[in-house]
């Protein structure tokens, strides 16, 4: 399945409990729209979060994160790794 | 040991073979600068490629980028992780 890194550029200050609730609310619906969330990375102090997903689209991944209220500001369609 | 996500924001076009040569170039002079690269996430089409690291600093992280030839244009300090 395709794999997606989207990132939100605006969380400043994000806590650990609210990343946690949202990550759990993206996996509590990522089904409806057939995404596996992977991962995510926040710096609260630049305001910037990682998610690392596999999905059928892009735009199955930004449904989701819409969804749950934190819309991800760019997504990028990753096709190499190492 | 911090974790750090760089980002370069103008890969575009990059192949697997360029990313894997740069990460090897990476991996051979992260030691000097006690550096441990992690994984390392492209998307040709953007121009995007985001690098996951432990590092003793960030300043580490970009020291042992830019002797390698690549600069990164951000560099994130991961202290939330889901």
């Amino acid at each position: 399945m395709p794999e997606f890194m989207d990132v939100h550029n605006h969380m400043q200050g994000i806590t650990a409990e609210a990343l946690k609730a949202a990550h759990e609310a993206d996996l509590a619906a990522q089904g409806e729209e057939n995404v596996i969330f992977k991962s995510a990375w926040a710096d609260p102090s630049t305001g910037k979060v990682f998610c690392l997903s596999e999905a059928p689209s892009a735009d199955a991944v930004l449904r989701v994160h819409e969804r749950t209220g934190h819309a991800a500001d760019e997504i990028h369609h990753i096709t190499l790794e190492v």
